[in-house]
């Protein structure tokens, strides 16, 4: 195990009806918040209603400031911070998925730390204070509401960069699986196969011998949302599915398997990445087209950590010689991609109408960010032998 | 999955050589400590010098109130906080296991709430407010270095209570792997005895239908447990097991696995404490006795749960008929048993020299406890029954 430093300090409120307790949990932030959310369709499901009317009855002023993009942009963000001063809030009411909630640490942190929030993304300032986060999660996807990262994209260059600060953790955060009943089946399908890329990046790319606790409980996890995922897709309203959804959501990427494992890579978010800025492709989509395309590339050099991933993962039985493991490696693989296809996500270029004639364009940004992450192993070849391998299923 | 909040606000900082930086890291919570410990062991094993050694260059001041016992007591408890009172202390530093970190609890409490600290044993008031704990653990057992529970024993009444608050949960933790190359092979195997038995209690008590993610972390770390305890006994100074062993200590009974399963039990815990209490038995050579007795007594009308613990954690296989399952139960039952007699943790009260005789008394006491402790449906015939089946192997 490697050294770490582990805390998460943020208070999770977990259950039925949890969103109608949002004016009282909040109250212990000040009397007047910053409201933030995306899309209207938190007016269509009633949590707005829920939301604001628990606020009112809690004496809780707020402000409003709708329409973070999915993607959350430096533009609304700086708005955001503007309105935060100008009204004096006590505090950022986040009600979303993590791109809300990033844009709320974000406010959060231009309010209290004052500068031009970007510099925080190039690592030119730290945060040095910020206003308390209270989210309300609707889709269980990123881990934001549990860790301490921010990822934004500024408009003017293009670039979407991710920071964390220990300053960023939410205070509370609400998670209330009945309000996930309403997620549209693709969206579900989504959010599963971005929790399950958050467990695979650190358990493939991690260097350390034996951490057996990690990689168990990102086992744990993965098996847990491959189940629950389709279970949700069969009954919307299956409380016991939408809810392990939920808590496994928070805490695949909240930084509790990392914990030991040393220094990690996220090469399928650097893959996925050029995907959905270029083409009308979601972020879950991207990544289902990447992963196994990435696994199969990296599978070589790692073949008992991905013949342990399909069996403990798929059950599929390995024996001890090397072409055994590198069998059993293959056949995981195998049964990821196709699990993928079951639940209609995309496994190839072709599946999502991305050009293969493209695949020229897509390396070069995928380029780019390598060295923006710091992912110096993905050379230009690399990054397109990969990008080769997803043009067809 | 059952409604909960989870937070646990502690700042684990886990690794090698961890304990040098003790005095850096206390320096966040005041000049001043209460420098809390157990038994000279510390001094022994070098750990005494490291700790205030690195006080000293970090110019923190310190008061020592040593000599904690293994129970600890409110006698020692209420003289430590007329010596942090008097000494005016910032903060309490504890160096050593679960007793020591529960005292320092109870002190830190006591200093800032003020009154007897009895009361919030009983319940009869809360704790308002508590000086800092900072510890830097010796051996893993209790979690008590990442919960917020303290037990302390009373001598006066003889009642062992313990209570949970969310101010007692500890600034900061020092885990280092290093210090526990000391910990001889009996207490390497109690502690690994003791962190299964929190894995356990939750486990098999609680209701809820369907937690694969609670349930999956709970094997994942007894899977665990087994194989590091076995590692630590071939070779002490295994990093890999002890800081395996470490890391799961703190998890077992922090609140993770718990999180989301409903109302637990601990019966296990109420049957062994008569043993340690009335006998020279270690809590975890009490709890290895116990324990196979308890499953053998429940497992009719929980089999299948005992089933896929039979499975998950020693690989035992199951059909699917009733009398297949009840056998899968039974074998991991007698698997669990075999690998207590295995590292030598008794199964039996023959095994630890308790006189079978005795056992009209000690059920009188577990009867007590069970009053006290409210585990109403623990009658005194069905604790009998399961004492009966301690006596022999």
């Amino acid at each position: 195990m490697q050294d770490f430093i582990y805390q998460i300090p943020t208070r999770i409120v977990f259950g039925k009806g949890a969103v109608s307790r949002i004016g009282e949990l909040a109250g212990e932030f000040g009397k007047k918040a910053l409201f933030l959310y995306g899309k209207s369709s938190i007016k269509r499901t009633g949590v707005y209603d829920n939301v604001t009317g628990s606020l009112k009855k809690s004496k809780i002023a707020f402000v409003e400031h709708g329409g973070v993009k999915s993607n959350p942009v430096l533009s609304h963000a700086e708005k955001g911070i503007g309105i935060a001063k100008r009204e004096n809030v006590d505090f950022i009411l986040a009600v979303g998925g993590g791109s809300v909630i990033d844009e709320a640490k974000a406010i959060g942190a231009g309010v209290r730390t004052g500068g031009p929030i970007w510099d925080f993304y190039t690592r030119k300032r730290s945060v040095e204070a910020a206003l308390p986060v209270v989210s309300v999660l609707t889709i269980p996807a990123t881990s934001s509401e549990m860790n301490c990262t921010s990822v934004m994209t500024n408009e003017a260059t293009g670039d979407k960069v991710g920071f964390s600060s220990n300053k960023l953790y939410p205070a509370v955060s609400v998670l209330d699986p009945e309000i996930t009943y309403t997620i549209p089946p693709e969206y579900t399908v989504y959010s599963g196969v971005d929790i399950i890329s958050h467990l695979i990046e650190g358990y493939f790319t991690h260097k350390d011998p034996y951490v057996p606790i990690q990689e168990g409980f990102a086992e744990v996890l993965a098996r847990a949302v491959i189940e629950c995922t389709e279970r949700c897709l069969d009954n919307p309203s299956d409380y016991q599915a939408r809810a392990t959804m939920m808590w496994a959501g928070s805490l695949a990427w909240s930084g509790l398997y990392v914990a030991g494992i040393g220094p990690i890579q996220v090469p399928n978010h650097l893959l996925e990445h050029p995907l959905s800025a270029l083409y009308d492709v979601a972020h879950g989509a991207g990544l289902s087209i990447v992963i196994p395309a990435w696994m199969r590339y990296t599978k070589r050099e790692n073949a008992p950590k991905f013949a342990r991933f399909a069996n403990a993962v798929f059950g599929i039985p390995s024996g001890e010689s090397a072409e055994e493991i590198q069998a059993a490696a293959e056949s995981g693989i195998e049964a990821l991609k196709s699990w993928y296809l079951k639940i209609k996500s995309p496994v190839s270029f072709e599946d999502a109408g991305i050009p293969a004639s493209d695949i020229d364009r897509i390396t070069e940004q995928a380029v780019r960010l390598a060295a923006i992450w710091g992912l110096d192993n993905y050379t230009k070849d690399i990054i397109k032998a990969i990008y080769g391998m997803c043009t067809m299923r």
